[in-house]
């Protein structure tokens, strides 16, 4: 299916009026609010194939209905999504997930509805049907010799892929690591790790980039081998330019300031991107903005201020993806919503009166700088957000639209009920 | 399978000097050996069903061979560990898992490996093919009476299962929760979950109990209906007197001091048992005492003070079960590690020197009190825990001699390379 | 000092036609918009009297300048905050800091600056100069009985000054615990301390409260003897009718979904109320709202929903205060900027669709519950808080009024640069 | 006052036979039990200054009696302390608590207690009386050059105190971070601290090293500028070969994998040394050993297996210190227990069969590994740590004898019963 344009406009058209006092009423107290929209309007956040699919927990999935089949499906799906918020131009798909048998037919759907193919992503993280070696004990950091390769020649499949599809990164997330105390030789697998990503590395293209998660546990118990920032950073540090560190918001331990080490990683230029999503406890994979949306603008106000201060594009320059699971939510809402919540968080970075911050912070004055801080934050912008998506096409209020026009109750009909898309 | 004695007894006489050397050396330090013995003899844990198979995480699961396609399979499995280690008299059942088909059947097969039925378990956090409704979004706590209808009726059923393999009481782990701010009213949710409790409640036989489980999150991220012992505390209070409080030591959140929570649960008559695992994150379900043995002989610390105080019976007055994910280990091997681990922590425990504990506590003399706990700690207790089982006709060592008489390979040779065990 | 009503009137003045259209546009929007600012107009936050002075850690303390150098000074400053924000009608005594000489003149005063006495705070955490016996090993669970008698009496003491006050409740923080595994005996602390409580309980005036603290550590680092939310409780069921549970936002480990156990204590109708603060890692008492705004909502929304269900007074029924340290800013700026905080949390609560998210929950419609909960957060609500502030004679903007009117400067120039006030 | 030998051998002959039988038993079952008596006899943990006087909290400190009131007689201290363990034969002092007035003096009192002075350690993160410039709001990250240049200047002044007491290192802790979002530009405030610490790196002498600490949180609550071993790292690495992280075990997010970090500093010829301690929440500072020993086997277990690799030597090549704080206990006592402890975990690391663990892990075999490193960890060491003690001179027991020798008493007899040591 295709959302019809007209349709979104006829809903925008009744919510027209409400739209323009609201919107009229921020932007006489907002500066350059033309600035700001067009930021705004340029920014795209990529969809993951695999969240089209309702998730699931080691304790169990339960499906919903219409979910697609097949990757001409989740195709259409982040269609749908970029239709009704016009910032989801691209997907970001996950091999062996979803294979393109055909990649020429898979660019002229992508592109019918607007679309191009992010990073793509390899899995070592569980054995596929036929698989010769088991990656149960790790595989880029595996002490078997041959698994090692066996996992780098997937990669360098991922990236074969990605080139007929016009992607230009490989995103790497490695489960490897430990259950238990004893169980690895840490320095070894550091070392296997990197020597397997030096081969990845040298098959990557000129014009691409290897994207380096890092993650502290889950699935494994005891240690991740690629850990924390200062690991993948490490490897990518050590791996050359092509390299860098990509930030899953839920990849973390609780308490760390995940802003400072986005301020860090930038100021190395090894900031790669993010994958966002929001947690309470570890890699919960919640909806953006749904536990912690401060963090998520403290992020966001980081994000601008560095990118800045490298004369970096904010709407091309990084990665930004989602990496959510849907486990109680219609996946194609929560990542509405999603996308809702990081524009809300990246329009309030872009009001901070950044002269004022730096003259707060210079003179040590901590009220004042919390106060500027939360003048942006507190300030409802979702008018402008809302106008931006106007000016691109898209819905004033994208859930309620996708509510409104039967969305799902479409895809039902035409998928059926019970449908299980690939994925987590 | 069964293990014959001769080839544990064999096997032991190989190791019988070093032992006895041992033994002997540790005897000669150890007041009142004979009474620890006793006590180390007569302790069992139970093993779940469920742990008989290899786990797996929402990323995926890599099983081995040779895992039990039935009950019968399992309760074999459950006879080679109580064969070997003498301390795993019974099997905690999982229903829909392990539905006794026939009961009369399961309970003479059990007796042939010196094995009965412990507490039984329902499971409302999986749909099950042809379930009516579903628990997508929760069982007891359920906004809709027709669901909690069902979960309290699946809960009776559990209990009937029960009574004919002679088990005593029924415990119960919810999942429900809630993933998002909003999801839920907590009070509403608290208030069905009591009332369908109590129903439960109603259908305990006269001489059953119920314990109630609690855990901070997983599979739910925002919250969890009994998130806590507080929480479970009040719930078993309004219940009654065959309502009870069960510890998963894996169910806190990081920095718990979960032997103080032990010790005010014994004190409120209100602690029902155990599920052992351990865990450097969340619910890791990792071998008892591979990550942080010492907090385990703190809990039995104050397990064997509070049982004492009350003048309880260790052995029998508590429900001591396993609950673990093994999923880079044979899983027998992991049972049997965390059975000595249990059984390691609990004779520490057994000889620390209470009166000169007291006696430390009442000077606040912390200096000393630290020394005594570890006094008994660091103590080399194996030649004790070998001793009890080899009394009981087990084995010296269980790991080694499950791995000497080869009995994985003769399971996948009976049994196969590819099986999957239900459970998690 | 004391601010002339006339310098707030002029600044609010400056302001007015900026406001006014702030506030028409919400209002617009807003249902029951006087019903709403008949709330937050009657709502008061008591300040204590240990947060008038700079805060500092273990590490240090950097003083500021004009901090109150008597319980005179003190009233004064919570009546510079009243007088700005007309939201702190009411002070916190901490004993032995604030000792009330004469009673009748602090009555007289804080009478003078529109205040009141909230609840009186006991002191066993620290030894006093010619204190007899020493409460470096607790107090009201210490294993000498002189201890604890010493203790209750201070207890006690501390109730007549509240009485002399006018004061209606004593709020109890114990630091009570241990350092170290083997120091105290957990059950014989817990039962100490019911015993030591119970006495106190008896002293009470007929009118009176206690409200019992919990906390997970600090200063002890093991185990504190009130340690959750749970012990509490079960200390204040066992106590009676005029004993409940005080909730410190900072006094939870990492990951407590703390409006849960908000709701609960509030349907048991054990709930005290709070002391307010903000935290990123432990009990860091930073400023309300400065890390986690949405908590707080999120907190507000459970008493306003639980509140009404008991059909209780907002305002008058639970206690209110800030709890907080204050190392970084100026001591009044942080608590006006934490008053802000809460009333605009309050606010948020105020507006949330209450029917419709009651639906939303009954359908398991997460998707929208969380929008209606967004919808009322995302609100900018400060133009409601301002106005309430307003009609009640306060400022629209206190942190900035307090700036433009120079208070700190004429504190410094009557006090003096180098003062340090009583407190941590 | 000083430990007579005469008096500890006399202690000793009363234990000789319990320990030769136990020494004998043990040493029966360890492989090449000279090597490691030798390598346990070499090992030597030095003793902060700052840690012989009772510490306190936030909340308040409880003194002990008979604390040092000077550097002579912190030095008489630690000279006790290493003539009970023979294992703390240096001492690490912080400026400006301890300065050394006459330097020649000192060295020459330490040399008759056997002592000698390991790394000096900077302290910027407290207002000395008279100090022109703040640190309110940092030190080498500060916003003014003007705060910036004194805190390089100190620095620089410790490095010459260091110098005149043959010292080899300056170990720079930095409580330098913020409170609150907004108060910090995260970036800058990182390369104002690399500019400052290239200025004191430029000062080191040739032999010299600067270590470098990290830590999350404290006493600033939002973030630290050298937050985790990443930026710690970061530092090292862009000032070059003489500068190295330093690792405090409290200093570490809860779950952190400590052991892994290790081992990748050692990789990175980057691990400075240690600050030992244990703690259960944050940055407790409690007796090491005393929450966690398996972790502490587990950082050792990497040392011994990484510094092998690269042929260090264990006991020279790092640097080994205790950073404690003791609140409830007798400091000296405190001291004794952390080094047994130390001494313990790097006895049982010695131990581990190295060669049947690389099979292990090379054939993924966990359980096995599993085995391997609980065998070592469980073994009861002590005996091997009480006849490298014996054989250089000290006690069998050194807590004991220290309590049986009334050093506490004589301390206080001598010094008074009312002492303040300098410290936290």
């Amino acid at each position: 299916m295709q959302i019809e344009k007209h349709k979104v406009d006829e809903l925008n058209h009744q919510l027209s009026a409400k739209h323009t006092h609201q919107f009229e009423h921020i932007a006489a107290d907002v500066n350059n609010v033309e600035g700001v929209l067009t930021k705004l309007g340029a920014f795209n956040v990529a969809i993951p194939s695999w969240a089209l699919g309702t998730g699931g927990t080691r304790f169990g999935r339960f499906s919903g209905g219409g979910e697609p089949r097949s990757l001409e499906e989740k195709i259409e799906d982040v269609g749908v999504i970029h239709a009704l918020n016009k910032s989801s131009s691209s997907i970001s798909l996950h091999i062996p997930w979803d294979i393109p048998e055909n990649a020429t037919a898979m660019n002229v759907l992508a592109a019918q509805h607007g679309l191009h193919f992010d990073a793509v992503n390899s899995n070592t993280f569980q054995d596929q049907k036929d698989q010769k070696l088991s990656y149960k004990f790790g595989s880029l950091h595996h002490t078997d010799k041959a698994v090692r390769k066996q996992a780098i020649e997937h990669n360098i499949e991922v990236i074969k892929y990605g080139v007929q599809l016009n992607s230009k990164a490989l995103s790497v997330w490695l489960s490897d690591g430990s259950n238990f105390p004893g169980q690895l030789n840490f320095r070894k697998a550091f070392q296997n790790t990197l020597e397997s990503l030096q081969e990845i590395y040298e098959a990557l293209p000129d014009d691409w980039k290897v994207w380096v998660e890092y993650k502290p546990y889950e699935p494994n118990f005891y240690s991740t081998t690629i850990g924390d920032w200062g690991q993948s950073y490490l490897l990518a540090s050590k791996l050359g330019p092509k390299a860098s560190t990509l930030v899953d918001l839920g990849h973390h331990l609780q308490g760390t300031n995940i802003e400072q080490i986005v301020s860090i990683l930038l100021m190395e230029n090894k900031l790669a991107g993010f994958h966002f999503n929001d947690s309470k406890y570890g890699d919960d994979d919640l909806t953006v903005g749904s536990i912690n949306p401060y963090q998520l603008f403290l992020i966001f106000n980081e994000l601008v201020e560095g990118m800045d201060a490298r004369g970096m594009n904010h709407a091309t320059d990084l990665g930004w993806m989602i990496d959510a699971s849907h486990n109680v939510k219609d996946p194609v809402e929560d990542l509405l919503q999603s996308v809702q919540a990081i524009k809300i968080a990246y329009a309030q970075a872009l009001i901070v009166d950044k002269a004022a911050l730096v003259a707060a912070q210079n003179n040590n004055d901590v009220t004042l700088a919390q106060e500027i801080l939360q003048q942006a934050y507190r300030t409802d912008v979702r008018p402008l957000v809302a106008e931006a998506s106007l000016r691109n096409g898209g819905s004033l209020d994208p859930v309620s639209a996708y509510r409104r026009l039967s969305v799902r109750e479409q895809l039902i009909s035409e998928r059926g009920l019970k449908t299980v898309a690939t994925g987590l």
